[in-house]
C-alpha cells in the first residue's frame, strides 16, 4: 500500500471521531508493516484517552516493528494528558513516519525532530490539503487563532430568501439537504442561533437521523441574545444562553468550554454580526431551486453599503444535494 | 461518420446562426454521401433565405445522391417563402433522412410522411434532447405557444442581492460572466428591461466583445413601463418602448415583430411581474461568491406569500463562470 492510500484510510479513520475529540484534534493513523501491509488502525479517543498513533500501534502489536506509521497530524512530542506519541512510535520499532500536516501548536510541535533524532525517517505533506481542508480544518484554525472555527450555514431560495413573507420557512431545502445538515451537526461541538430564531422557529438543534431519532453525538446548543428564552421553548433547559451581542465574546466563552468547531445556523441578524466581525470562516449555503420574491434575506447588515465593499468569497466546492445546490465558500483573505 | 456524429456537427452549424433566423428556426444540416462521408454543411439563412437542407445540398452537389441528410429539425413539406425542403431532398437523390426533433408546427409538419411516401427512410429522435434544450429550445416554445421564449437572467450575490444598499451594482459578477452574457445577447432577438433599470443604470443593452466593440448581431432593446425614458438615456432612440405593465402584452407585441427569444434582464419589479404571470421559461442566475447583507433582491413580489407557494424550479445545469456560479433552471410544470 502506498503512503497516499494509507493516508486516505487514516483520513477515513479520523472522520469517524470528528466531533468527539475536542479540544483535541480528530487524528487518524494507519500502521503499515515492513512489507507495506496495513496492520493497525486508530483514531483519537475522547479527551483524556489515547491518541491515534497509540490506538493503531496497539492493534498492530509486534507487526509494527520496522514498519511505517501514516498519520494525519505530526506526532506530538510532549507530555499532556497522555505520554508523547513519539515515544510510543520509537518503542514500537517504527522506522518511517509519514504525516499530512505539521503541528501548529508550539507546545506539541517538534515531533518530527524528535523522531529524526531517533533515526526514524519522517515525510511530511502527504495529502496535506485533503486533511487541512477536511477533518483537521477546524482544529488547525483553533490551534492558530485560539477561536473555534465558524461555519455559517443557511438554506435559502435561489433569490436569497430564508423564509417567505409570512415567516414560514419549513421547508425551503430538500429532505436530502436537511439530513445532510443533521449529519454535520453530529460532527461538531456547538450550534449557535440568535434569540430571533428561537422565537420564530422554536428549534431543538439536535442531530437526528432520517427517522427522527437522536444521533449518538449531540452538539451543544447555544443561543445568543439579551432577551430571555420564551417559556416552554425546546431550548429552554438544554441551551447555553450567552447574553451578549459580541461574536468574540461568544467564541471566547465557547473556546473556554473546549469547543473547536461551531455551526452558526442564523438567523440573518446574527449572521450579519458574525460577518461584520470577520468571524465567519466558511459559508455553507444550501440553495433551493425556488423563487420567493419576498421574505427575509439570508443575511442582514453585513456592514456593506457599496458594491466594492462586498464580502468576497472563494467557492471551494459546489455539489448537488438532492435538488438543491450546496455551495461551500471561504472569505478571501 | 455515425448519424450522432453528423448531428453534433449539424447542431454546431445551427448554433452559428442563432439569433439571425427569427421567426424561422435556426436549423443545421449535414449531408453524408453514400459512404458516410460529410460532403455538405448548411444552416438556415436569414428570413426569406434558404433553409438549412438546401444550403447543405447545394454544397454537396451530386455527391448527395444515395446519401443521408442529417438535420436538427424535421424537413418542412410546405410552400412558405421558400419551396418545401422535402422536394429538394427528393430531387437531390437523398436515400435517408435523420432528424432530431419533429416539427410541432402543423403547417410545416408532415415532412417525414412525404419523405417516407417517396421511398426515403426517415429516422427521428437522434440527439433530440441536445437540440430541443439547445438551439431549437426557444423556437419550439414559440411554435407551441405563440409566445417568445423568455430567459430571465440576473446577477446576484450569494445572499441574493442585485445591488448594494447605495444602489451600486457594477460589478457584482465577474468579467467572465459579463462576457458570456454579451455573447448570449448576440444570439437572441430582444432584451427587455423595466423603466426602473433604465433610470438606475442607463444601460445600452448592446452585445459587445471583450474590447467593448459591438458584435455583428444586435438584439432589439425593449423598455417596459409607463414613464417616459429619461432624456439623453442611451436607449432613448434605440429601444422599443412598450407602455404597459402586462407581460402578455409585451410578449404579443414582440411576437408580432417576429421575436422568438428574449432575455429579460430585470430589474426585480419586472422580473416579479413576469414570474407572477408564469412567463419566465428559464432562469439563468449568475451568482457571485460575495455577500452584501443589504440592497435590493433579485426579484420583488413574485406573488408568493407562504413557503408552500414558492415558484419551484428544476436545476438543469450548474457550471462555474470564472469565480461565479452559473445556474440554469426551469420552472417545474
Ligand atoms: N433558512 C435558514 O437557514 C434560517 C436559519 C435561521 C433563521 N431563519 C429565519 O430567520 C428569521 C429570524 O431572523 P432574526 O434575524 O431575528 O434571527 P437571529 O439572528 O437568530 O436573532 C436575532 C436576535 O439575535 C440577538 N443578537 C445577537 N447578537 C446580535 C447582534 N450583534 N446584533 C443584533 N442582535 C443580536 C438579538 O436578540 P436580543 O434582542 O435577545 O438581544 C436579535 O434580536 C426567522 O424567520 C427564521 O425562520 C432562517
Ligand atoms: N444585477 C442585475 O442582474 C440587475 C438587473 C437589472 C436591474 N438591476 C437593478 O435593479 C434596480 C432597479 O429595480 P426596479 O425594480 O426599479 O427595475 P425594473 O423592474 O427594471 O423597473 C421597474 C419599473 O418597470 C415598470 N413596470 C413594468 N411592468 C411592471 C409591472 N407589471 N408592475 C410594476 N411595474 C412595472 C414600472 O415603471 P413605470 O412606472 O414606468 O410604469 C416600474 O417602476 C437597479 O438598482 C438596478 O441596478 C440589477
Amino acid at each position: 500500500m502506498t503512503p497516499e492510500d494509507a493516508m486516505a484510510l487514516a483520513i477515513a479513520e479520523s472522520e469517524r471521531v470528528r466531533g468527539a475529540t475536542s479540544p483535541n484534534p480528530p487524528v487518524g493513523c494507519v500502521i503499515l508493516d515492513e512489507g507495506g501491509k496495513a496492520v493497525g488502525f486508530g483514531a483519537t479517543r475522547p479527551i483524556g484517552g489515547a491518541h491515534a498513533e497509540v490506538m493503531a500501534l496497539h492493534e498492530a502489536g509486534t507487526k509494527a516493528r520496522g514498519g511505517t506509521a501514516v498519520v494525519t497530524l505530526e506526532p506530538c512530542a510532549h507530555y499532556g494528558r497522555t505520554p508523547p506519541c513519539t515515544e510510543a512510535l520509537k518503542e514500537a520499532g517504527i522506522k518511517h513516519v509519514v504525516h499530512a500536516v505539521s503541528d501548529p501548536n508550539p507546545r506539541a510541535a517538534g515531533g518530527a525532530k524528535v523522531l529524526t533524532d531517533a533515526g526514524i525517517t519522517v515525510e511530511s505533506g502527504v495529502l496535506e490539503q485533503e486533511v487541512s481542508r477536511g477533518p483537521l480544518r477546524a482544529w488547525l484554525h483553533y490551534a492558530r487563532t485560539g477561536r473555534p472555527h465558524v461555519t455559517w450555514k443557511y438554506a435559502a431560495s435561489l433569490d436569497g430568501r430564508v423564509a417567505a413573507s409570512d415567516g414560514t420557512s419549513q421547508w425551503i431545502s430538500s429532505e436530502t439537504s436537511r439530513r445532510e445538515v443533521h449529519e454535520l451537526r453530529a460532527k461538531l461541538d456547538a450550534i449557535i442561533v440568535g434569540s430571533g430564531t428561537v422565537k420564530a422557529d422554536d428549534p431543538a438543534l439536535t442531530a437526528r437521523d432520517a427517522g427522527g431519532m437522536p444521533l449518538a453525538r449531540q452538539p451543544l446548543p447555544v443561543v445568543v441574545g439579551m432577551s430571555d428564552l420564551p417559556r416552554g421553548a425546546k431550548l429552554e433547559h438544554t441551551a447555553l444562553h450567552l447574553r451578549t451581542h459580541d461574536p468574540d465574546e461568544v467564541l471566547a466563552a465557547l473556546a473556554e468550554r473546549g469547543v473547536v468547531e461551531v455551526l452558526l445556523e442564523g438567523g440573518p441578524t446574527l449572521a450579519g454580526a458574525f460577518l461584520r466581525a470577520g468571524r465567519v470562516d466558511r459559508v455553507l449555503a444550501y440553495i433551493a431551486p425556488a423563487l420567493l420574491g419576498d421574505g427575509p434575506a439570508a443575511v442582514l447588515g453585513a456592514g456593506v453599503s457599496t458594491i466594492t465593499d462586498a464580502v468576497r468569497l472563494t467557492v471551494e466546492d459546489v455539489t448537488m444535494s438532492g435538488p438543491d445546490l450546496r455551495v461551500s465558500a471561504v472569505p478571501r483573505t
